[in-house]
């Protein structure tokens, strides 16, 4: 898997075949959220049926200290930028989307070593070693925010920030101890001017907060209808969603139902990027995604990525 | 794990404890959500590090048929009767809470045959296969009504039902194709006239859809501000919770701070029962806990569970 993301060839091709396939109006760059460790140097593989596990997890401040040494080249970066230029050139006019984990994300796998469920460590990490915290959120900020920005120069059209596990915490500890580093992240791309995205899951008490730290579009999962994301968002932000995932293995009317309502509530916000609120289950059949990105086109005034 | 549920007098002294240690002003009846499966036949494990594991998934309709025609008897239920009665006679005068697990979080088990992380195959099989998803919260709820009535006629003074898993699914989804079935599941015990709470983690959309199922209070993680909650709710229902278990790992000044907000935020709901907004983490220090109950009960009006 991470080495897939990491052959030019590959992780390009991986891009474009959904873009292909189903017609959509944006592709997404194949990555892993935890490909900036692996290029920075932190022992870290994909165990099937788990994900991502990392040689030893990084839980004291001397940890952090050790992390903290290493770098994030540009020269590391050569087989993201290589990816994302052969996409962007077989793309054409269709837009690709650079792609990159939130630092809290990533300070979560790094605490926990591994996936898990409510991120506890991590959390308690926070208020237990805030020093810490605070240093290690500083690494994980600026090695995604150099990921990022490796894809964007190299041509992507937008960035899309994914802070899959933001949606653990409270909204006090998103604002005090975790926002303020996805900002950090960002002011590593703000000077190239491309819009950016903020997708978080179970997000639906931080959506304002997760715009704050300076986005042009917000992720709504499926959680939360549109209408009443928008209402969070004071009316003014365009957002992005939410299919839930689990109505793709449902009968077509069901679906099309589902995609009618979201649209509907989806224009109280001034855009609405058709998206599933989630990625895609793998036993999904395809057929059945490609028939939402033909139904989205039918809807007037409608996006779909 | 299942076994010392299963022993009264073990599952008895386990409920004490946290009771005698901590002087909390209720006691929750030590058990947990698969043992009415088991009691019905069943075969479930704990195994772990992971949790429970259903020797072979409930996934088609099938499969539903053979599960339905489990019963559970009254004579199954004794180990349980008799755990309640040993605890309330030792408890005097603190009420003792009986506990049960919500049909969906049940069934998410039964179909995934484990714990999972987003029950996708529970929440697509209520889509594409809604008559055996039907029979299965049928037979789900009547077991788990029945398992909590248990408990209720053995003494305890209140009924909480936990729909841990509730959090994952659209609030659409959620009223058409599970509310209901709570909604039975209760009607096992409502002629009893006991307070019913109604109990999920990221819940924050449904709030008001699991109150209406016919309960006296809804659990609100801390995801969600109790004022927020409160306002969703229409400002007249009782709220429990809602303190980050997260937290229990800060210095004592973070805690205290966050609980007087969490008070503070309480006043906005008719009553407010203060309680953690999940449970302990294994690693916590006790005395925190302990310290934690002193103050709530400092606090003027305020009560902790």
């Amino acid at each position: 898997m991470l080495d897939s993301c990491l052959d030019p060839a590959m992780a390009s091709e991986i891009t474009l075949q959904p873009v292909r396939r189903h017609g959509v109006d944006a592709g997404i760059f194949f990555s892993d959220i935890v490909i900036p460790l692996r290029l920075a140097g932190v022992g870290v593989e994909i165990v099937p049926g788990r994900g991502p596990v990392l040689d030893s997890p990084v839980r004291t401040a001397e940890d952090v200290k050790r992390l903290a040494d290493l770098v994030l080249t540009d020269e590391a970066l050569t087989p993201v930028s290589e990816g994302v230029a052969t996409t962007v050139a077989q793309l054409g006019t269709t837009p690709l989307i650079g792609f990159a984990g939130a630092p809290f994300t990533l300070a979560a796998y790094l605490v926990e070593g591994g996936p898990s469920k409510e991120h506890m460590r991590a959390r308690a990490m926070m208020h237990a070693d805030p020093d810490a915290w605070r240093a290690l959120m500083e690494w994980t900020a600026d090695i995604t925010g150099r990921f990022l920005r490796a894809q964007l120069l190299a041509g992507a059209s937008a960035g899309q920030l994914f802070d899959s596990w933001a949606g653990s915490l409270s909204p006090t500890d998103y604002a005090t101890h975790v926002a303020w580093a996805s900002h950090r992240a960002l002011d590593a791309v703000r000077d190239l001017g491309t819009p950016l995205v903020h997708f978080g899951v179970g997000t639906g008490d931080i959506l304002a907060t997760m715009r704050d730290v300076g986005v042009d579009a917000v992720g709504v999962d499926w959680r939360t209808p549109l209408d009443e994301a928008s209402r969070r968002l004071g009316g003014e932000t365009v957002v992005q969603g939410n299919l839930d995932p689990a109505l793709l293995a449902a009968p077509w009317t069901v679906i099309e139902e589902a995609i009618d309502d979201i649209v509907r509530r989806g224009r109280a916000a001034p855009a609405h990027v058709f998206n599933l609120g989630h990625g895609v289950p793998p036993e999904t059949d395809p057929t059945v995604l490609t028939r939402i990105v033909e139904y989205v086109h039918s809807l007037e005034g409608s996006v779909s990525q």
